[in-house]
């Protein structure tokens, strides 16, 4: 058993909503103790002062990154930065002996060609192929071993664990997938910007990015990796006056003679075990305020008899099990932690 | 042209929201004189106690049903009641020699087993064949002549006005269609329940009566009629925490070499001259705040071409277009007043 | 009568949201053509692709402000500017003949100094003494001969209008004024900021400028003149999670043996016939959205026996009364059209 | 030192909010077992079918009350109840030997006569006596050796705690305290009601009971036992549309002299030690998002030397602090476990 507290963890981009989330998150956990934390805009500023629900809780002060001494307080850097930066620094952060989780899309993927489609040139190439796609659920052994974790997007979390188990299985025709995705406002960051103005998402709902976001090449990667075939699925996600919480939709076409009950027993199965996969009985189905603030991931289960079509629904917290919560299970499974240690806060009843 | 306030108009079940709104409506509308409204739970109470916004715009005091007094007054009676109860008072409205429009479900279907499949027996069978659905920009022509006309559900207007200028074109494949629907809270009424309890709604999204919602049979009926063969389709509602909106995404497989732009000219010349149809630009997509408080029904395309899968979103506010304001605008057509008629007023820009 | 249609209005900052709503109001004020809208950051963009809700109803494109192109389309100049660029523009306007609604504080102080000493110093000061306080309901007869009119802030508007009928008639001690009042979102304006961010504001109460905001020097000058003695209160603003609307609680002590009953009757005499002040029923207290969308002040009454104090609820649409449809209302009185007209739309009943 | 989960709770009234919100808190505790837990409405039903949202955290099934069951197997009873239900079942909890922390009204005055003036006649008038008053901040010595605790109101939570060490200090002058406050929805309890309907509550603001709320007496008897002196304040209460949060903004005239800083002085003093009131700096003031689902209670200060007007404004959440939180506050202390002990959870940052 770990000493309390005796893992050293580093926050780079800890003021950033999935950052502070990671820093809420490892302030409660018995196991680890934060050592530094970063941001750019506030270096200097004590994080209780960016975020003064904390309070006393967290004393950090903000501090501008260098790898130096952060990587000497640190045994595990959390890179809560946007897409490109991580690629430039998590080299060096290996080469210091830590060990990273990134929360962005830079070590996702292992095809780097479609990184490189869908994002930008790639320039640490060579560490896609160490790095490990942080899915906990499914991932798990290769986790514990990584040095290096891809945590995965939000999206692609609360559609790939309903999904996999059926594809691995070929219960579902991965030919026709349809993803309708909702997402509260937290997901899209603490930068202000017309599209998070109180007045413009409140009293209202939107399509956004239709059939054109950079998390449908990431599902599909990973999905056809277990379907063992290519995946093209259509995904359309929508934004949800609401700050945290994510609900996927998913439409597929079952195999021939697949009932519901299989559907059900497949998900059972696979998931055994796993304290943050929750199948909802049958008849029920998910709603995001039953996961807010907490790691679980809900799922419900629906065969379309009249349609013969299977409908699974997901709901997850986008700052937790869609970013920071995942991380630290990762991080859990990384240094041989029970995997719910730190993620085990009763959920509010409202 | 008809003197201004010429048309007697009557509100049957006036204090829920669908039954305000007509109020709301009738009220601003230069053509109509609003002569009677009724409700069971307020009876005796004047409107505007009910809802003091309107003040002194509405003076009418609620009044307990009866066909009698309520006939001698109206030229038109707009039936706004749970289903079942419409179907118990028409027939007698009817004989009394006014014009009915009813806005549950109960003369919607020209196929009577489909009603009582989803919903209970028929007592008044016989007027389902002279009734007339109520979409606008669709029956238009039957409207103008039709005595009874059954006003379509929110949900079923916010998906056949996408579809049915397609589905009758041949551009679509009918035998795959997915509708992944989303509603404001207004739409399930103003009694009280657990469901509608704001802690129970606010910051949280869920689908429900997900494949099983009876919307669906009233989609397929009409849109087998425009696609000339049965359809069959998907259909999961969601509740969305915000008082008012609709926002249908459709997914639908295009006939081979079916181009976006196909679409768009479908739909433009479809709904060519009609005012409440409003096609938005390429790669622009409908917000329901976009719609708030009026008729229009926004409709946003997209051609994954990825996928080989076109995306249709269309927004409408469910009490407007999805109720009250179809209403009025059938109002119109029956009486031969321009059907844009007293719902013109010019959106709120946020 | 006018011919319809004849006044020529142009908006000046029409894009932020006080500028939209003023759009909103004209285009459907049957007296009024609006000839040109201006936005520095919108410049040649068409308005409805700003605000794509307005549709057709609009179809002017955003201009650069300059004088004179102005002034040759227009009768009356509405800006909806920030503090301190209308004293430099209107002079000019002014002088080329047309007449101005300033919609920032630059022309509600008659007391230059004051302004200075709360704002910063005035470039347009022989203005000041020309400009009429645009409050409609107390300087209306002034305003109809105004050639400048200084539209009154949005918390004023709601603390004035209970207040001055009182002041005026001796029945408060206007030595303790405690004024509690609630903002929604939108008077905050368009620009983005981490305050009106989506996540900062929902799911959270706070007070702001806590006795230390600009409107309290507006209100203490009007205030002053009513009651003809100087006037000192304490003023205490609030953000509530919502678009539109604000509610003033107003605590203040009765002089001696003023009843609930006298206080109700100084009010509906003094707002006889005005058709935007509705007093609220005895123990009925205004809701913000029961004037939302509307150009209505509601005031509610009570006399706190226990404690010998007077409280008056009064609530306000921010942009409406408290901006763009009190401006609109002062235009109609400066040019001798009914007060309300263009305001008259029924409210929505939720 | 407690053996872990040595305390035995039981939870009666476990489906309201305030009860589940117990649960929450005690399923948390590492001192506590939760043994039992009632509901009329939900007898026989799994708590975690009421509440999803818990899952496997909590396992227990709802009773049906009943004295002896309950007794045997708690050393401690919280009743989560209605007014007036209270009092006619604790005597007989007391009397089987349990500890009780009552959640109403019931056991909160030591003026039997107020209370019976403001709610009903008091059935158990004996226990009012010994009954200690648990704010656990000023009467945390009694409630250690207290058998039956009255868990003060929200609102008055909010109130006492800014303005007790001011009272006590003879800083302000009591005899003219305003305080309006604002609440989110929970406080108004889970039972559906047209007050508490989304649509009704949802962009709105308005206040209720003006001047007539019940908390304010239970305010005003244990203020003045602080003062020493009888006090009579104002008290008006608000509707915020969010779920948990309260916000209250106290007026109150200094005595001759007071500074700003004297006012931070005594407060920082009188709850040196104590983890759950946390001051904002000078120039800060709370928000309700800052103390969401915590125990704590923020507090701001503002001298307006303009009025010479002293403003207090505090925050809790009122499912928490307001009730649950100070409820399981209380438990800590009258048991001798540390008064923070399942209390402590990392606020989240949004």
């Amino acid at each position: 058993m770990l000493k309390s507290g005796s893992i050293r963890a580093a926050v780079v981009g800890a003021t950033g909503y999935a950052g502070a989330e990671l820093v809420r998150l490892l302030a409660g956990h018995s196991d680890v103790t934060i050592t530094a934390i970063t941001s750019r805009q506030y270096a200097g500023v004590p994080f209780n002062q960016v975020y003064p629900a904390v309070g006393t809780a967290v004393s950090l002060v903000c501090e501008t990154f260098a790898p130096e001494p952060i990587c000497e307080r640190a045994d595990i850097v959390f890179t809560a930065l946007p897409h490109k930066l991580p690629m430039s620094i998590v080299p060096e952060l290996l080469d210091r002996g830590v060990r990273v989780v990134d929360l962005s899309a830079d070590f996702r993927f292992s095809d780097v060609a479609a990184y490189e489609r869908h994002y930008q040139a790639h320039t640490a190439k060579e560490l896609c192929k160490k790095s490990v796609y942080g899915l906990c659920e499914v991932y798990g052994e290769k986790i514990k071993k990584a040095d290096l974790v891809g945590n995965p997007g939000c999206y692609p979390t609360s559609v790939l664990l309903p999904l996999i188990p059926l594809a691995r299985a070929g219960l579902v025709d991965t030919k026709m997938i349809i993803v309708d995705a909702k997402s509260g406002v937290s997901g899209a960051g603490r930068s202000p910007s017309l599209g998070v103005h109180f007045c413009e998402v409140n009293e209202s709902f939107k399509a956004y990015k239709v059939a054109a976001h950079r998390h449908a090449p990431e599902m599909e990667e990973i999905l056809g990796e277990a379907a063992g075939t290519p995946v093209c699925l259509t995904f359309v996600p929508h934004l949800v006056p609401m700050t945290r919480g994510m609900l996927s939709t998913i439409y597929v076409n079952p195999e021939q003679a697949v009932s519901e009950q299989d559907v059900r027993q497949c998900l059972a199965d696979y998931y055994k075990g796993r304290p943050f996969v929750r199948l909802c009985g049958e008849g029920a189905f998910p709603e995001t305020r039953f996961v807010r603030g907490t790691n679980f991931c809900d799922i419900g289960v629906r065969l379309d008899t009249h349609a013969n079509r299977l409908i699974l629904v997901s709901a997850i917290d986008n700052l937790v099990k869609g970013a920071a919560g995942q991380a630290v299970q990762n991080m859990n499974l990384m240094f041989g932690v029970d995997e719910g240690r730190g993620l085990d806060m009763i959920p509010f009843p409202v």
